[in-house]
């Protein structure tokens, strides 16, 4: 039997004792042996709750026991978290973490920390919740070259857009919808400004660069500015907007970003709706794969964690590699880069043979419902290009970038 | 540098080698060495292409060998790859392997005799080409009890009925298509008739089970029958018919088959079209996850060998078990399975009281173009009692099971 330790016992953290009692049989089978929740670190009390005999309040009861061997963190944040997974990594205990921030915040480090003590960081939960995407990019496609990632990885984001497009509601509303549901959090910032797609397409670059992707230098925008006529927009041209987190490596580096984005139907992130996530993965062999589950829910998160505790328990007292230095991967600069942008303008102002002077020949997209403005397809032009263009064009309403 | 062979150069195994030259950077900084083809094992001459010096006709020549220890048999077929197989295992050599056929009939033994000389039998490429779905189902799943897999395996009959459906042709014909293309074999029968998804799903199910499912047991149904009628009514009724390979586990045991379904929108699967392969996971934590990708062609299922080549290098001398015994797995009796059933039934001899009647209270569906005839959604029921209703009745024209 092995002992582990909770950091945590939140959401994930009690769904991670749940999933290891539960599926206790299938633990034991693929980890060659029992797994044993022995403390659980949290402030609270829990009173009455039978995760009491095993709550501690000092992480150095847990650190100091010999007998622990794995730590699953789920205290999400930076710090104490921080300070207690290199305590546990420096006392040669496995961590098993379900953390984006700190993953993307100290990744690298942490990792170097594991290989220096002979034991583990592993963080499977800390992107696409069920979905083993970061299995599969640090093992089963290790072979190959990877040339893109483009994924929906934020759930909360990926509901609202949904329900904009089906039941044409506002944002605003679906959002209060969603909080009301427990699919978005009181403070909802972190999702709907593309933050939390942020940390987790940095960490994603970073497995595909071997090197570090710093996610403030990740270009990142929310889907606050969609409105129902934007995708009323999006039906016409029979295509659909989807919050992507992408990184695609180009002759001037990675380019990686966070955006709203109108993608058509042959585009398999398309039909992925609600709370799903879906991660697409380009390999220079392989083609196209893509991996899709629930991003985000107690117990997807929690499994992926057991996942980790599994594969620690099986390969312990090694340190399995993951190919992540601290040294910063190259970027390639936003405005170099070159796609088609779809832009909606008043019609009184910037009649349709103007658009087509300032952007290019392009395409024309009437809409019915608006008949004082229309939408217009530009041709690929680089992102700096068009930001000019359309920033000093008065009478420019909007703009969503479009898949190329 | 480890030494490799191939053995079978035809179609996946040129691919191999190609995988092995082109990505050589990557396979050395994941396997922590580089991987050199010493030898190719085959029948044929090649003369003038570069693979002649390393080509051998006897394959006692590469089991001898002392520096080989890993090989690639691409060949395809029951015999001689199992004789081969066994020979180089025995010799501790780690075989990875795309043969389905072989897999399927000699898995579970395969996978003892690498463990009983510390080296393994892997065998990614066997089901869905480039998608890592035995690697999932065996390490990043293993904390899950698995409900059930349910996919889309066979990308030539994928690719047939999404011409059926989207371009209205008829089976006959799309095949032939098909066949110019290089989508189909000149006899598609292991194809069309679901053989080759049934030996697919028999290795999945063997690795859900952790016993031997043999697919001479898995109740198989091919698309031949299908017309371009029940695709008129399928699009009528919001659906499509996707050739679908499932196994889930039931109290009577694991309900396996192959057959041709109507499935709705709402399942990922609906939407995976022409040759790309997807197969759908169910696990007690997990929820539903889905995979998706390239199911066949030359380099997306060398990349899979080469992931199997590089995880047999990382761990050489180590044998990483694989829960697959050759104890036989308990099968549900199809007869008692139960679901929906689709029928087309002859207007003129089965009036639809008649089809109320014989089925209990179903839906009717009609189709402008077939005035003579009409479509019976039936209540759920059990595969047997449908069948000897269905059998019986004179006017039934055609039936496709529903997803429940």
């Amino acid at each position: 039997m092995i002992e582990a330790a909770i950091y945590g016992y939140g959401n994930i953290g009690s769904g991670v004792a749940e999933v290891i009692e539960k599926n206790q049989d299938r633990i034991e089978k693929a980890a060659g042996q029992g797994v044993h929740v022995k403390y659980v670190l949290d402030l609270r009390e829990f009173e009455g709750d039978p995760v009491q005999e095993k709550l501690v309040h000092d992480v150095d009861v847990i650190v100091n026991d010999p007998e622990v061997k794995i730590i699953c963190e789920t205290m999400g944040g930076n710090e104490p978290a921080y300070t207690f997974t290199k305590k546990a990594l420096m006392a040669g205990k496995s961590v098993c973490t379900s953390n984006k921030e700190l993953v993307a915040n100290h990744g690298a480090e942490l990792i170097k920390i594991a290989e220096e003590h002979r034991c583990n960081y592993f963080f499977e939960a800390s992107v696409g919740g069920g979905i083993p995407i970061i299995r599969t990019l640090n093992s089963a496609l290790k072979q190959e070259n990877i040339l893109s990632i483009s994924g929906i990885v934020n759930g909360t984001t990926n509901y609202i857009l949904t329900k904009m497009e089906k039941d044409g509601a506002a944002f605003d509303e679906v959002l209060r919808e969603a909080q009301e549901k427990g699919f978005a959090e009181r403070n909802p910032e972190a999702d709907v400004e593309g933050y939390d797609a942020c940390r987790k397409i940095a960490i994603l670059s970073s497995l595909m660069s071997g090197k570090t992707v710093d996610y403030k230098d990740i270009y990142t925008e929310g889907i606050t500015k969609l409105t129902t006529t934007d995708f009323l927009y999006a039906e016409k041209m029979e295509m659909t907007v989807k919050l992507l987190a992408m990184s695609r490596q180009t002759q001037e580096g990675y380019l990686t970003m966070v955006t709203p984005m109108l993608i058509g139907p042959e585009n398999p992130l398309c039909s992925v709706n609600g709370v799903f996530n879906a991660i697409s993965v380009k390999g220079n062999m392989l083609g196209d794969s893509m991996y899709y589950g629930r991003g985000a829910g107690k117990l997807p998160t929690a499994s992926a964690v057991v996942a980790d505790v599994v594969e620690a328990a099986r390969f312990m007292g090694t340190h399995l590699p993951i190919d992540w230095s601290e040294e910063k991967a190259v970027l390639a600069k936003m405005p170099l880069s070159r796609r088609r942008f779809f832009v909606r303008l008043d019609r009184n102002k910037v009649p349709e043979a103007r658009a087509a002077a300032e952007f290019g020949n392009g395409r024309v997209v009437f809409l019915e419902q608006c008949p004082d403005e229309y939408g217009y397809i530009t041709p690929v032009m680089s992102e700096g290009e068009f930001a000019e263009k359309f920033e000093k064009l008065d009478g420019a309403i909007t703009r969503i970038r479009m898949e190329e």
